[in-house]
């Protein structure tokens, strides 16, 4: 695939996270883990709507491929940029970075699978995330 | 490569980690995040020598691959198993799982690197660690 | 109030918590709030059945009381063991403390109110909770 | 004490925190020990260089207490007021409260002391700490 998860020119939805103290780990650096709840949080940011609890389904993440770029240290307020790279029947895949100012932090691949909120089953992606995910998919 | 992450009879390292009720999210199962910390901390087992303060490297990590394949709920004690997959000059590379019983959760490839404590950079692996992976590699 | 938190001796149930690196936060310790995680995992334990996501009532928590009394680092095992110190009409208030070998770590008071699981509103303490608080009231 | 916790017009310093997904637990709002990082990062905010690592002390909290009034919900930005309470040779105790609007969501009253950054032990509260927590005592 020929989309460069690094340029932050790819994307139009961002979103900010301020570092806590407490995302902090004993080497003093934000925790891999703790990148990985940003992603998240700009994950729930961008399907928005897929959390809200009266929809009869919800995402469930299959699989994540994440890059460590750099370090992060405390204090610092950092911009998490998502789009869209792939759409299929039930899942998408969605790409993400982290970037403190111009530094690259940490870049994110999702895939994202779209479920039943109760049998947990795979679901057609509905409507209204497809057009989403299709606007920020070029 | 040909190793299966998925067939506990690759793995001959293992911890055990007791689902925490703080480890559910709002969808009452255990989040991907901290399916994250439990690989970390099979990690920090694993390499156990690495993270003592005293000695002039560190490990951080490059790139994780993670497949979520199950739901973990509470209560639960869940087993992470722990071998090396390649061994380069100044990283390696591991592979893990994470098993309910006999249910597979979660696969992580993790590709460590072998840092200097103190400046942070890439340093060759040190011939402890590089001993210890060597035993779990084949 | 005559009861001693610190003493082990006044408590009849306990739960191991294992710490995780994940705990520990910028200053190599476990994090004041992941010592209340802990205390959370006792109650948890020892509310039991509160939990279950059957039932038409849980359990919040109204005050906590928390006095830190040694730090506690990695790796470590700790013991957390839990009692009742006040029944009400529709709180309990509970008594716990931490202990790493005969070290104590922390204690913690917690009124906790039983509230219907839906309008979230105090209800009586039911009558499988109040005879379970009584046993380990003396 | 006749301090008023639960008034915002007791104070003068104040930072926001935007919960995040990650910040509720399985009841599906913000966890207890998640607003006790809220009410750590105003602490850590306010006494701001206590967590310089080129100071020769840091600061330890020996005593929590916490009031719990009202559940917070995702989405939401709140506010946590900081002030202090008691001022000692080596220890002060700090006021805080977490708002959302207008409305309150927890007060919490730290007892906070100081320590040799190495040895752990009390120090004298120093000038520029004292200085500071007398300007917000008032």
């Amino acid at each position: 695939m020929s989309i460069d998860l690094t340029d932050p020119a790819g994307y139009r939805f961002w979103i900010e996270e301020r570092v806590r103290f407490a995302d902090l780990d004993a080497l003093g650096h934000v925790n891999n883990n703790t990148l990985g709840v940003y992603f998240e949080q700009g994950r729930v940011a961008f399907l928005g709507e897929a959390f809200a609890s009266d929809l009869p389904w919800t995402v469930v993440v299959a699989r994540l491929v994440t890059e460590f770029k750099a370090e992060l240290l405390y204090p610092a307020t950092v911009r998490v940029g998502m789009r869209a790279l792939r759409l299929g029947n039930t899942s998408a895949t969605l790409g993400s970075a982290i970037f403190h100012g111009d530094r690259l932090i940490a870049t994110q691949e999702a895939v994202s699978v779209i479920v039943d909120r109760h049998t947990h089953r795979p679901v057609p992606v509905p409507g209204e995330v497809r057009s989403r995910l299709a606007e920020h998919m070029g």
